[in-house]
């Protein structure tokens, strides 16, 4: 166990995704013309990005009417009307307008605008985050599974500010065949003593482990596979990592 | 660069770290032992646990008397009084107290408890955050670049809860020989439009990298190594990852 290495890398010279591909087409075809060959318990670990462009998560600036209350959000930070809007449309709550918009989106998801983005997407065009992150992965499992034949796990990841710390990082919103936790309940400590408790967002961690492949901007890698890391499938799903709300403390 | 493998491996058979060791000789020491070569761009993640035990921030509980506000927010919330009477000295404001204890440390940092831990520590003890991260993350730097003739960087970890998601992560708290941010301002995205701002926390993704190396609990791997990671240096250190007060909408 403690020469185990953990490796991240690309799948390379991957084509630039567009609306309407099938994703998981483009993975296999891409990972057999760079002859990457994908192995037992390999985590895929996919921008949002291009689960969204594929489900056709795309909306132009010309089909947005800005209502009242965003225009007044807007007007008030100096943001984008329309993009105050559609952060508005994918939200079930608002928790702050004060330099930020902070909201709750419908998969529980607590961030910027919603995650709705306007780089990397066509020029006058906002991408927004894919419906039910979870699924997708789900369904991608599947289907890569069956076509590989290999036991393999799915992390889908947005980047994301933090409250009280600079600097974006790489979160996990969707996650299948692997467990976003890992328990530590009933290990032992350096001292024999069993740890109350001690719950590690593992992925979290690996959608981190995989951003520096990843990149930003026009790096293009929006597939990255993580080699060597041990982990359990579960219930839980990504969904699972959104504090709810009672146990919310900063809302 | 889309061929770049980033790796995440252990300084395998580290011994037991003991308060006064000097973690410096203690690492190379091990790295000849288990005939491990550090190259150059290697960067040494060091759990803050072992960093805190040879700076001799332990405490024993017979030398703590809980102040009366320890007390209070202990009885309040269940939680021990001693803990609390640590976490509020190591503090410099106390944040929230309902269910959780929140506070911001002398270094900056806004955390459970002040990062003041039970688990690890010998039986009655507890273990502060080392003092001034960046400081020590700094010195082994020197040391161990002198030693080994390698360009390396260093960065210490401490593992965490957040706000809005459940599960612990790995964050860096100190850094040397490495940049905290990578600064994506300026590079263009995939339709060729200048990004306004994009900034990523790196040394964070790669602690959170390191993290499953480290494992939690009796499994003993205080440093790993990482290896395959482009970065630069700055003037900027862990300690600026704290958002000031006033960029901090939920305080």
């Amino acid at each position: 166990m403690s020469s185990e290495r953990i490796q991240a890398f690309p799948i390379p010279d991957f084509p630039i995704v567009k609306p309407d591909d099938n994703l998981v087409k483009l993975i296999l075809h891409t990972l057999e013309t760079s002859k990457t060959e994908l192995e037992n318990g390999d985590i895929l670990v996919i921008a949002s990005k291009v689960v969204s462009l594929t489900e056709n998560r795309i909306v132009s600036a010309t089909d947005v009417e800005p209502s009242q209350k965003a225009l007044e959000i807007a007007s008030k930070n100096d943001f984008d009307p329309i993009h105050v809007e559609l952060a508005i449309r994918e939200s079930v709550e608002i928790l702050r307008t004060d330099g930020v918009l902070i909201t709750e989106t419908s998969s529980g998801l607590i961030c910027n605008f919603s995650g709705v983005d306007k780089s990397n997407a066509p020029e006058g065009n906002y991408i927004l985050l894919p419906r039910n992150p979870d699924a997708s992965a789900s369904q991608y499992l599947k289907s890569l599974m069956n076509s590989t034949g290999k036991k393999l796990a799915i992390i889908i990841t947005d980047t994301q500010g933090r409250p009280w710390r600079r600097g974006s990082v790489n979160l996990a919103i969707g996650c299948a065949g692997i467990a976003p936790f890992k328990y530590n309940k009933g290990k032992k400590d350096l001292y024999g003593r069993v740890l109350e408790r001690s719950t590690v967002c593992q992925i979290d961690e690996i959608a981190m482990l995989a951003e520096p492949s990843m990149g930003q901007a026009s790096k293009r890698v929006p597939v990255v596979i993580v080699r060597g890391y041990t982990y359990l499938a579960s219930e839980e799903t990504a969904k699972d990592i959104n504090r709810p709300k009672h146990e919310d403390m900063f809302r």
